[in-house]
């Protein structure tokens, strides 16, 4: 295996929304991708309009990246689930700290994306922003681990005030 | 803007599968996502095998770096369909040459997962592999541009033979 380094370079900045990398309550957080203006101009977002959500890739950039578990732990640590792997899990403690979220896309203003449901922080760094296809979506039967439904259930929860970490 | 490199390090490859990345016809590729064993031991897969299919951030290796178009075209080069700008469309004509594609887990075996429906070309750097948790796809209202649907007709077709390239 040739584990060659590959670049990156952040595209946009989330704008607003949440301030700290909690857990829950996410529904209903408002922000803005910010595409920057130095490499873009407003024909990158051309036909965007067309779609009700985004597909961003961000970076979980304040993760502290010492804290990284090669070994299976039990999701946010509760006993009554079972231990999965790094790749068993989508938290933000993960090899490379990328994240890919789906957010309901409300208005293309030139570079400025606004959006809801984003579940990256104000200035998080992002690297690529896709529309949502429906046929990519997952096809045929679909399955999960009980523990993720459980996990969930506040997670698009709404907040209780725009900005608030809890 | 402080638009700082990312470094992101390949943690498996794509073994298999197809060989060309042409537009069609996935269905039914089937390929082996192969974590990097000197990095990894077989907790890192602990508990993927309770969830039905996997979400993978992988690099667009093949694409020609040059090949980019800032401003906005026609998807396809067809006259029917709209200009769309470089983030309307999610070809692998873009910034980063990150791709993200949902596939069918088949088996997990160690550090090996057998996957199907996976858009990703034989050898393809693999940057993240994240278990797909329904809560986190689009929430609401779905909709996207008619071009899309038009264009994804054979998509995910089946392919007439396991390796070809149309």
């Amino acid at each position: 295996m040739t584990n060659r380094t590959i670049e990156v370079e952040p595209i946009a900045y989330v704008v607003g929304g949440r301030v700290e990398p909690t857990d829950d309550y996410w529904g209903g957080t408002r922000a803005i991708i910010r595409i920057d203006s130095n490499r873009f101009t407003s024909a990158a977002t051309a036909g965007l309009e067309d779609f009700s959500h985004l597909e961003v890739i961000f970076h979980f950039h304040l993760t502290d990246k010492t804290d990284l578990n090669l070994g299976a732990r039990r999701p946010r640590d509760n006993p009554d689930w079972p231990e999965v792997g790094i790749f068993g899990h989508r938290n933000m403690r993960r090899l490379n700290w990328l994240g890919v979220s789906r957010c309901r896309l409300l208005k293309v203003d030139g570079l400025d994306l606004h959006v809801e449901d984003l579940d990256a922080v104000d200035g998080s760094p992002i690297l690529d922003i896709k529309p949502w296809f429906a046929e990519f979506g997952p096809r045929g039967d679909v399955y999960q681990a009980r523990w993720t439904s459980e996990m969930l259930v506040d997670y698009f929860a709404p907040a209780r005030d725009d900005t608030a970490a809890r």
